[in-house]
């Protein structure tokens, strides 16, 4: 059995990935740490995990005491909070998957600039790997310092990895339009996140501003092999959970339609969690699930792709995927644990 | 392998049930039946299922001609229309699993009383057994019949069978009120399940007629010992999933809360899909999941007990209680394919 | 023009009052007091007034500065906060109409026991009057010291009047049920109110502790002439907006849901704001607006009256009827500035 | 007092004309029509009229008898239902506001492109005139037949006509990524506009398809002088109301945030329903008012101008432009019976 430890394990993304870990046939969870509600039960705090997980909430010092009895350790913190545990957990021999986004950026500086804190663990980015598994497996496997992806930066880069990796838009006209469930915003009590403030209204947030924007430009960049800058709006939509992102592009080779679906189920052909679909995507067919979603349109008249995603922000997006890195990085078969399909309605 | 059939798999219940079984390790579904699709791809009506089931949906003809192959029938569909293919189905040896009303009550009188049908299979009455796992295990691992019990019902004779067992509260003072979300009310089309008016908005319905309430009454009158009738009101709750039952009794013994709670935790003590709580149900905490919660309250200024109960009325109060009957039918350990844990948020 | 001050204003209660206050033909706001937002312009904090109300919020020490300025002095404040600012303001002459529950209750202790703080205004508990407008208004019209009526309170007391007065029913028997949107939580940031807590689920909460039960029982004794006691339960339901008050009572006289119906229109027939209604209410059809919505039925088989009462808890639960209750006070016509119709869908 | 008359009342943009009439101090409704609720009162079909507005609602023979009574027709029915009743009512000098797409576009034959049924008055479309009050207001002075704008456009073209006027964008890049509350699919009885279809998920619908596409590409081009083809995307948000318009176009000068602003804000200037806000919008700040809130910010790194917009659809995007059309037509003061500030929470 995997032992694991969970940092910050009463958040959303906390709690999604103990759901996920509880039932994983190869995983042990030896702690569940979290700042807030140390000393609680955790079924006290999440009363669906009432008589299944009811182990006592440990603090960081006793969590950090625990490392050397663990495998891997799953990280799921506000960004600037990870660099000291990471690097204990590494000269352990932990393996470390985070999923905040302290290692997803490559570059110090732009880290810095974006996310307006000092990286205090640089030597470490270079070898930390950015674990969207679809695109970077083989790195994946090798890894001890697993960058889980955000939420938007999955969906988008999922979208239109393809068609930059075929060179057939252009990469100055890509507009991200995306959508986000509200348990985005994570378990933090604010009055914006209010179900008061959010319940019947949809708005734009973070617009030019959003730290997710350098995450999508490093992998797209990477998928393209030029430098691509994006546009990047996110919103917010009064539901709890789903990411729905809507990708522009102009096309600079002559293309149907079905020629760029073909394109897309050939690149994915091998993927178990991304299905492109004929129809036009919708969050809750993928909600609860590690499963991706894409549909396709071209807008002839302007000579556009438009490529649309959905996923569930807290599992592909956030839990789920940590556990496919997991399976990953442990040789494990990938959708080990994952097999959830979406419940509706 | 269990090879089974689905009338009606199309409506919520039915597709439930599809989630169900396609996980379920003991049961192949040999087909999908559906009045309104068939002929449709099962993933094209509910996209959660792309790339898992995607069986072409049949008519009811064709469910007919392929009875011979299967070992158990589960009935979805509207009160009044299971009668003939339950008798063909039995004629062949097939057990029959309905989630429908039509075996629920033992007198047909009260049937046409409150259903405002006939009904055409009164010989069947006697030896269909009422599904309620927890309180009719022994009867259900006999039957070939099976009347899998309403979402409603589930939650408040659960409720309050251990009171009315051990004959501590007036049976003529209960009330129900009770609060189901949308799904309840099917997949029908019609106006007054529209998003739009449903959304922003609680209110009463069915008040003193809700077909519901012979059926909770002939089960508590089971456990009382004497006929008992309540005063049931349900009420429609802008959420898709969920079902909260407030009962409320007056005592007629000196009894303390913590007394209660004793009690109930001894009536379920074995029992794995129901949980006395310390703290209120709340719905969420077992959506998707076939866990039953109940929280239990003494008003020491009125002298009434108040127990709330909390299901997820597509699972265990309908599609999930069916598999749980199929499990004990067919000699499988009970919770087989049902150990799904509630996602939250 | 009656001048007025708001205690209070950037919580709901007090945003929906500068709402209706903007409006009203006879009022001008002097000023808009908030603690935690002072010094913020109005329209910051709530964009539907951007280009209406932009004043800068003051604090409370301003608010006092100011209170020789105003005929009445609206209050929207937690709890045990309004003792001294009352004090103040009647010695000045300014009439208070406090929206919070500091005045309520006639009996200190009750006061005390129910909310766990000191009562400092003891004194003012004999003058204080208690402003469910339909049933009080000769009191309202000569005081200067307004308890204006909590939400819960104010559609229960309004539902179960009516049968108390004519002495139709066992005052040991009444159970209210009652169901609220969450803005009845206020707006303070905590966990439990997060979009992502409310959404998709339902809960009881403060099942026989709620603050607004000796409230209810101190009206509806008035209106019996005997004690009563009652069975109250709240629950939270995931809108915005609206409470739903579900009655019931043992009838003990033999009378049909007509006779009812038809006392009730009586009892009721000089009042704009509450309608007896054939169906059964639903909040949405009152959302916005300072009408009380009442349905009625009988269950013969148990002979119980089940009255239903719908209001919006922000306008006819708290700000509304504070309007209402001003105009009153003021000898303006009852309905000045609260003609609003409820918006649907 | 203006005689109105109101063809297709039943329906939520008829329902929130009747509320807005009602209201109205200049206008008497005649008659309230509809095709499938003739002859049920108006308010058992939207019970918070009860008491006030308790008229027949009746069939289109009897609506067609009473034209001659009555000075403007409200039309709000689905396209290619107008033709006849329009001609009819021009002929007997009765002014017509249509809020349906019959007269918004100018060619026929793009109408019958993209609405796949043959227009039947093509004479009239000349004389129609597109009602965006703020663009078109000498215009529709003048006119008896109103063509009165769809939601997306009205959204939209507000958004981007300032920057067209002033040339500074290129007109080909323009993307409309729009989303719109569940009102803006009718009140059709549908499965996918049931409650437990919409909850808890966001799509994307008619992509490349939409009919409101021509409509917005005729007023831009309109305001740029040159043709404009667009890129529209509408989706469809879980919420009753309220339309975002999130809207994309790159910038062909060299300006700043601040200048786009204040460029907006002189444009709009004498507007009472146009506000362009330091923030971003949001939907609930606009709902139930017929304000349209605009929010603008440059993406320096892809030099492109963000401009969203969010209003009602069912208000500005509707009834309410429709009743300060016929403001413009009457000579009415334009805001009248519009005062209406949205209602928060």
């Amino acid at each position: 059995m995997i032992k694991a430890g969970i940092i910050g394990s009463t958040g959303y993304a906390g709690e999604q990935l103990a759901w996920f870990l509880y039932k994983h046939p190869n995983v042990d969870v030896e702690f569940y740490s979290s700042h807030k509600y140390a000393d609680m039960t955790y079924s006290e705090i999440y009363s669906n995990f009432y008589s299944y997980i009811d182990d006592i909430c440990v603090d960081m010092e006793t969590a950090i005491s625990k490392l050397s009895d663990i495998n891997v350790l799953f990280i799921a913190m506000p960004h600037g909070k990870s660099f000291k545990i990471t690097q204990k957990a590494l000269a352990l021999g932990v393996k470390v998957i985070d999923l905040g986004a302290d290692y997803r950026l490559k570059s110090k500086d732009i880290y810095e600039k974006w996310y307006k804190v000092k990286h205090e663990s640089e030597g470490l980015l270079k070898d930390a790997v950015y674990g969207l598994c679809e695109l970077n497996r083989e790195a994946i496997k090798k890894c001890n310092l697993l960058a889980n992806p955000g939420c938007y930066p999955t969906a988008t880069i999922l979208a239109l990895t393809p068609m930059l990796n075929s060179d057939m838009i252009d990469t100055s006209s890509i507009i991200v339009d995306a959508k986000s469930g509200v348990s985005g915003a994570g378990r933090a009590a604010n009055v914006a996140s209010l179900y008061t403030e959010c319940n019947e209204s949809i708005k734009a947030y973070a617009v030019t501003t959003h730290r997710h924007t350098p995450e999508i430009e490093q992998e797209l960049s990477k998928a393209s092999g030029n430098d691509v800058t994006i546009c990047f709006t996110p919103h917010l939509v009064p539901m709890n959970r789903g990411i729905l992102s809507t990708c522009y592009a102009k096309l600079t080779k002559d293309i149907t339609e079905q020629d760029i679906i073909s394109l897309y189920r050939n690149f994915y052909k091998d993927e178990f969690f991304v299905k492109i679909i004929d129809g036009l995507p919708e969050t809750r067919w993928v909600r609860g699930s590690n499963i991706c979603h894409i549909g396709i349109r071209v807008d002839k008249r302007t000579n556009r792709a438009i490529i649309i995603s959905a996923i569930d922000n807290l599992v592909k997006g956030s839990a789920g995927q940590a556990v496919q890195n997991m399976n990953i990085m442990f040789g494990l078969p990938e959708t080990t644990g994952l097999e959830i399909i979406a419940m509706a309605p």
